[in-house]
């Protein structure tokens, strides 16, 4: 009757508790800062002096130099930018990511809007039965108020029954979603029993100056100087991300935290 | 045990199948527009300019201005500007929404990058059981290829398949979420069983350049220049949006149409 | 020769040490703030709740009120989302603003992206001979370091000098583009001579968030948080702009600068 | 007096008819637009997929791959994102640019937003004395009414007026402002009397999509479906731009003419 392998031989539901994050592209380092920032007072050098920043150096700059092989001058510079909030040096670069993740940590990602986005379409093509689940460590219950929630770790029964309810749930769910689709039922339709935990992935584009402002909300640090208070899965997401942009651009990133995690 | 009393007197599942769209502000006119193009020309005397149209009206102008009050060569500067993509004089205004609608739409709605969200918390609050069904009339089956989707009435079957499916699926999702909040468990892991069918609310915010945009991709219209193929349900949404903005701007609505319905 | 009136009555020029700036439209209060912020809790009641913040109010919540006229409750929601930088709630509003200000301030001013803008042209229209010079109260001389500079006060001398220098290049630029334009040049061939110093004329539109951000960097003051070192000529449209501003939402305002004036 | 060596050995100005465009990195290919958009329908395979593109191509598909190396079917999905106006999946690629021009262009530069911008700056540094002249070839004589100038030759005595007039305001501006600097006027107020067409210089960074919205803006071509109208200099920026972007996203480029030049 259908002509879609894919339904004929559907897959078994599976779940994960954590999320993908892959680097597909990062063409970001922390000389791009550098000569964004000083076109405002070297004008037509400033490429050049950007480049040169490493290669000038004699033996004294060398030894000088830090150990992410910048100058002192221009660690300095960076931090000088990041203090004082002079963003748009940081945004002359890009950073393409692939992630997978539960859907309710897309809603969240998305509101984002200093991002490109193109995400697996559950119009487009019959979605995998991928499922989250909350690892044993994962702090299930909240205490406090809105806006200032505070996480702890629930009790093994506790556990138990998020286990079974979110494992049945999903595997119900997926049951019903194929029964519609083999009833012939349009894909964005019968998609509207999924449940928020199924996972979806997506590509997303971003500089450092947009990625410093998610990970100034969506990571959850003593040493940030504004509070956040993220969900703990988009924090998965972020902290990998973050993992990917330090190896790219280590003095950026060390300026960043040096001053309170403050996205400039 | 517990001093919540919405989880106490938990309220039975209900079902919908429109969407909630309300106009809270509309700060938008036809007469923003021309105040924001004539300044090119007209510079300080623009905002005259435009207050004046009308105004200084006399019998013979008064007989030229069409149906929506405005004069002639008001209407065929709008035309203007729309036809050749002179798109900035649209934004000096702006509507502020608010919309229910499934979450699923929402995923759709918030990849409208230009526009302002607020949205109902699935981690401040508990959730309320308002679930979408699809109406009758709305086509189940879909034919054609990706990016150009057709969609054709189901039968009987389909629709009472689709009508017990989401409605067994809604109503053991929000029974299996009601049991975890009882357990104690965080309002932001039990809703991973939600379905994509819960209704959500928000507030959105946009100008009515970025409007056209969201209309010429959520509409689907014959007379489009460019096609698009939105989801039923979002098109809900959009086809509310635009009553209330045809009201505000009927002079800018009439030219949109009359140029193919692409945004400037 | 020409039937354009301006070219055979050149006017003369004249010189100005202000900007203009008018409040075309605003809509934005307080009780906006509030609305968005609350459908985060209260989903479905948001609007309602914040449309009765007032008219519920018996006699003593209108005690408790303050003098904008919001219950306590309110003010203190407001200053807690510009406390954490919950930034989106500011974004449901918008004000438009008129502005005449030398192209150097315009410069600077349509660096900030989140922001509508629509200016007189210098390709369409003959610009008018209205230059900026600098008032006497107006610090000359530059000290400190880029980044940091300080400006203090000039001689008489130095005073003369400006006044002279400005006056007189005014005077023979726009000789000189008259008589290109009487030669039958192109207004944007012809404009090329014409100094930084010439006003134009624009509409803005920003909404809240945005101008907050604005107004972090286009005004110094010594309650801010992060220093900013803004031009004065573009300061003094900063300062007008939040005069208008603070008329309008003067509880979100109170909260601005009850915390660094660091824009949420 | 000044132990500024650029204010006691000031520079000749020089004059130029052209502009720097370099390509300081180019982080774009086709292939970008191929992996984002197979997400849609591929999911988590769309990568393996966008990469495999051409390692997997046999000796037919290798026969069927055109010029740029792309599959036949890979060059078909690229033409249809760009006709159907599915403009996210061409968002995943960044370009960055050097570019020395006017700042009459500059202004009109700045106004795209989906951009990233540094810029020298008036304020941190003493400006170079290099300024703006039309070259023989450009049309000086503007026809037509306003959003649809025609321009044509000017004659040789029009030439020889706007020569003579630009380079004497060019020189006496900028004689002023060394007098200015050289009384101790700080930089930011003697820059006043400078006029337009000094040069400036800036790093800009943009995605496909956002330069493909400044293209069709910037240049004026025949076989574009909405007319454009852009001043010459600009242009000229914009067709440098143009070379660079199309070495490195040639299927990209060759559907954007083949659509009409329409920005997706």
């Amino acid at each position: 009757m259908t002509t879609n392998d894919e339904q004929t031989q559907p897959q078994e539901p599976s779940f994960r508790s954590d999320v993908t994050v892959e680097l597909v592209r990062g063409a970001a380092s922390d000389a791009d800062v550098l000569f964004a920032a000083r076109v405002s007072t070297a004008g037509e050098q400033s490429l050049d002096q950007a480049v040169a920043t490493r290669d000038d150096a004699g033996a004294d700059a060398a030894h000088a130099a830090g150990e992410h092989g910048l100058a002192k001058r221009d660690r300095g510079l960076i931090n000088f930018l990041m203090r004082d909030r002079h963003g748009s040096p940081f945004e002359h670069n890009s950073m393409t990511f692939y992630v997978q993740a539960p859907i309710f940590v897309f809603r969240e990602f998305q509101r984002h809007r200093i991002a490109s986005y193109n995400e697996e379409s559950g119009r487009y093509r019959e979605l995998r039965p991928v499922f989250y689940v909350p690892a044993r460590e994962r702090n299930l219950v909240q205490e406090g108020r809105p806006g200032a929630y505070r996480f702890v770790p629930g009790t093994d029964e506790q556990h138990a029954t998020v286990e079974r309810e979110i494992r049945e749930q999903s595997v119900a769910a997926y049951a019903s979603y194929q029964r519609m689709l083999a009833a012939g039922v349009a894909r964005e339709v019968a998609r509207a029993v999924l449940p928020l935990n199924i996972y979806s992935s997506m590509y997303v584009t971003v500089n450092a100056r947009s990625l410093m402002n998610f990970l100034s909300l969506r990571t959850k640090r003593d040493d940030a100087h504004f509070p956040s208070f993220p969900q703990r899965e988009i924090e998965l997401c972020a902290e990998r991300m973050e993992e990917f942009w330090r190896e790219l651009m280590p003095a950026t990133a060390a300026a960043f935290d040096a001053n309170g995690r403050v996205a400039p």
